[in-house]
């Protein structure tokens, strides 16, 4: 039986703070091995970060094309990739690496277009390969108490759904045309590297994924005021949504508003009860049902269902955070490649990482909001 | 110099919660004596009430129209009345006291249709009397320290406002049809009696007013979806609004969302900074400047500003709740009928009440609420 | 049947704020008149307020010795005085009114020493009359509803607790000597008028009192530090208890606590769950049960007790604060001498008001603090 | 330049939650490389768990002594060992690990006995070696915002503090005598294993050093009151202590308090200002100024000092925890060794690990409380 597996990195070299995050989750639980990577495309900043990372120098790659076709050659090579290259590279990397038979866990966005998304799953399936995308949020142990809560009934059929992601850390490009201050946020104001979208496409994606991934709808139509504060991206939304039962709600998303850090607060509303979580205070989840007091679960306790109580890592009350909450992703993740590795039967928590459908469904929903604003903010479909 | 005032008071008898609510709050500053009232249109009520208050029996009307005429008869005749009987007389009543010279604070909603609203005032404007409509969050004494944070231009120029109402008092109305079991809930749901819109009508447009009175501006465009889940007036609402300096904003607003008790919470961002109030803990309010920590003032402190700290009681850390919101809109409208009376000049805190104007652009958002869902959702002008 | 009370009041003239929410709250339930008073020992402030307040001329004396002979001497004499006066006045006052056959409400201090008080209820008691002292806290709706849960055994056993009173006013005493800059706090800690501890004796003892009105337990024995940073009377204090059921606590008192208003918080353990309230958001009660949970609870809910509901005046969601503790004093104290003047039988919630053994217990509480602390610090017996 | 650095551990197998917080911890930021272990005296989880990790056969040892013998005689031994024994091991491990010469991170307590501890540290300084005990909390990102706030004389002089350490795990302990159904806690009540305390042993002293971190104060007596509730060690504990400087302040400890999970909560009072630090959100830091509002302080934010910010491993807003309090732990720790090999300087951040005099600090509070507890509470000197 197998228990370990190796792993490959495209992007993600000492500088960016992503690919760290990668690497300390997915060791989180000892059953991963870096053992590729191209992490920059330069090879002076790609070799200091094999060097540092302990690899063997002939699987520190100076393209990534290169390093698919090699460790897909290799009988010891990677079981799959983590993508942690800038936004515009996902699909092309993503396509590379299945197209040589490796597993893929993308960072989102998925890719820029739809059809770019539709592709990679048409090609995942007809591999017969696994397809992660990197909705990390979605790996909180308490959004995965919320998910079973829902899907036990716990709070009826969802009615309205309020939920937001603020930021404030560009509020100084406001006004400021291109002399922006902020040198980190040049890369997401410009259309070829960020995409069409930057605020909706960077953060309001991550709300649209939360609340999909607790309730289980699907945003089906929408109606987006989106602000450029008079840059070529978009630094603020807000949206209102219309799911596929019929109920509404409204998503909040900006990178402009003062006093909010990183704010993605969810609250699910249903006929027998509602729930809230705060991603900045992640190990609690607030329950209240109907003529009850609200109670605010903590993450490990007793009462806590399977799905998230087999997430835990440490007691309650000792806080968990986004290193968990990535290496919950990595977690599932590798529990499923390891049991298709090992022709193991899956449970259902062995696909509950964000899969392909996720990801599209991310791109389908930038797009209806660009499309919903560019028509004056009234409703279009997301399909 | 006159420094005591009579009034009157149409509905509100010891049925009505609303009625003792407005007694007790005029009477906090000891500048107010209740000197007669129509309490209830059916004589016992209406006898016993002026009784347990210690009216004279000859003040106590049997309709408000001898009242009216009686009380400006008068040489001690009231002068003013207050208006807290249910939303389909308020505009009548109004008309009647305005029409016999008397001053009116009338609970909100000021009228049904908006030429009602704009008769009154009208008429007022015409008789040169005052007119206060009751939107009594915005007395709380941290509401007024944020309109005065926004005056004073420390949170710059609003770029983003997020807004909502949240109770559940009628969660189980969902899917109950006619067989309500929540009697306080029937006539809010019967268009007769409540007006054309039940949740918007009732709590969305105190999300209007509120972020009105703080910020400034005024709602000039907005996208609507109202939720009915089977019954004839509107339960839950999401908003989408433009305001007149061209930022948006959202509102929502729901008798259905379960934990939340009376939660209208109000986030104004600028360009500067940012102010968050939670009328459920109204003694607070978050201020947070631009690359500063958010900073928990507190009512009565030596660091607020004269416009709350004018309006303080009793010392910081002592709770304030709904009575004093009450009061002190009492507080602002007593100061200027005994300016009034007395010759005095306004200052600029004088007309520091919710004024027939704020009454008429509650009217016309209830409205366009209406007209957009009618629509579709889609966007509609307010004025 | 008498439905009405006229009550007097020594003490609380204009300038002092504690008088003013006293006739505010007296008169929320519209049951009681003030008839009486002698608010100010100088005639000029004392004759203003009794013009301002519309008490006929005859019935604002000029001393309390004179007004408790002439009440009681008068067929429409007032039923109970409320002692808003000094703290060296309390007993003084009460002694003269009791004597005349008058019910007393006093404010705490009862007294500045134990015999004093146990003197007036030695009087009390002979003359059948009706004492309470108001340790407004315990007139909280939550505290009430706190108070209901122990008894009706839902902690279990108490096995610890851990209670403060934190406020910041008096922290520029600290090294000021005698040149301190708090005007308001110059009679604080004089001893002549303040009794013989300033801290302990203003706030610590409603630790005390919140905490016994809560549990039923009584402080047994008690180690207790008091900081006095150079001024006569102590400023800070921090203090072990002892209860009669065996278990420990910690008191911490402090006027000197930046970042701490009016900061009152009692948290209760028992061997099936826990308690705490919070002064400064009083609507709100933590309940745990062991195993579950914490839950919110909300004043005026369908799930609270018979003995908290009966007290909220205003729907779930609308704070209530500091007058409507005093209120509920008010309340359940005009209950018991309606109740008395009518000869109708108690109920366990109508002798449910701060009574004059409280009193003591709080005198003795602090004496045992001074005890203590003059003794290095180490154990004292309270009684 | 050495940039990485070898180590070894002792205890901590694959089922004991501590190795794993450790080895991932010290993982973060890739500069150590596990090389050596003795997991489990026990051959069979022993060689399971150096297998897992990938350890070399030849270094999972089979006992300590051999491992400290055979690592200081390779040229590539390990450069230090961290110690995650059970208690009553610490002591004898962290000799013979300084006796061989190897630089030593001991899991608190650093010993059962004053005199251990004190003789360890002879050991160490006549070696010249560095010695480290892990008082996690202390590596939490704001708990160093509060010591350089301190430092730097923000809060002015400290004259009150009062810090709480709250569990509710072994609540069902009381009254079970013998028949405890806690399995956990078994060891944890066991003298032989865990010391002569368990509540202050095992958490209490983490409120002592996280206060002692954070101001630099001793603690120089104190009074306590431990409660037993039937069981062999405490359960619960209430301290009054005296600091060096003169000030007072208290600490509760428990694991008997219902609805607290690991409620660690430091505050800290002074002449200027106040901070307050909660375990269960670490992010944040409330400091207060005098006369100003209460600041929320978050984690990485522009405005906190170098002592911080250089620990923060990702952007505001996104949550650190426990494994990142160890973390940081772990990165001044490898920072100190790293300089010591290479020859470097050390800066203040550099030894800012708690060091072997905080771990004899601690062992005397422990005495000093069970001394204070058997003496009726009374106070007793620490040192």
């Amino acid at each position: 039986m197998i228990k370990r597996l190796n792993y490959g990195m495209v992007g993600g070299d000492l500088n960016a703070f992503i690919g760290g995050v990668h690497r300390v989750a997915a060791s989180f639980d000892g059953r991963t091995q870096l053992a590729a990577g191209c992490f920059n495309p330069n090879a002076e900043p790609n070799k200091e970060c094999g060097e540092f990372l302990g690899l063997d120098s002939d699987r520190v790659y100076k393209d990534y094309v290169e390093m698919a076709a090699k460790e897909s050659a290799r009988e010891d090579g990677i079981n799959f990739v983590t993508i942690a290259a800038p936004n515009n590279m996902h699909y092309l990397v993503a396509k590379t690496f299945l197209l040589h038979g490796i597993n893929v866990l993308c960072e989102k966005p998925l890719s820029f277009e739809v059809s770019e998304g539709e592709e990679l799953k048409k090609i995942a399936n007809e591999k017969g390969l696994l397809f992660a995308v990197n909705y990390a949020y979605s790996g909180n142990n308490m959004v995965k108490e919320a998910r079973e809560l829902v899907e036990q009934g716990v709070i009826g059929d969802i009615i309205n759904v309020n939920a937001e992601y603020l930021q404030e850390w560009l509020i100084d490009d406001i006004g400021a045309g291109d002399n922006t201050m902020n040198k980190l946020s040049v890369w997401r104001k410009d259309p070829k590297l960020s995409g069409s979208s930057n605020c909706v496409g960077d953060i309001g994606t991550h709300i649209e994924h939360t609340v999909s991934y607790i309730t289980g709808l699907k945003v089906k139509r929408l109606a987006a005021k989106m602000d450029y504060f008079g840059q070529p991206l978009d630094l603020n939304a807000n949206i209102l949504v219309e799911f596929d039962n019929g109920s509404h709600g409204v998503f909040s998303s900006s990178q402009v508003c003062v006093g909010h850090m990183n704010g993605l607060v969810v609250r699910i509303f249903g006929t027998k009860g509602s729930i809230e979580w705060v991603q900045e205070n992640p190990n609690i989840l607030s329950v209240t049902l109907k003529g009850k007091p609200t109670q605010i679960y903590n993450r490990g306790m007793s009462y806590v269902s399977k799905r998230s109580a087999q997430m835990s890592r440490i007691p309650s009350g000792h806080p968990e955070g986004l290193y968990e909450a990535f290496a919950n992703i990595y977690k599932v993740w590798v529990n499923a490649n390891l049991k298709k590795l090992n022709g193991d039967e899956f449970s259902k928590y062995d696909d509950d990482f964000p899969s392909i459908d996720d990801g599209i469904a991310g791109v389908k929903f930038v797009h209806a909001c660009l499309a919903s604003n560019k028509n004056g903010g009234n409703w279009v479909d997301v399909d």
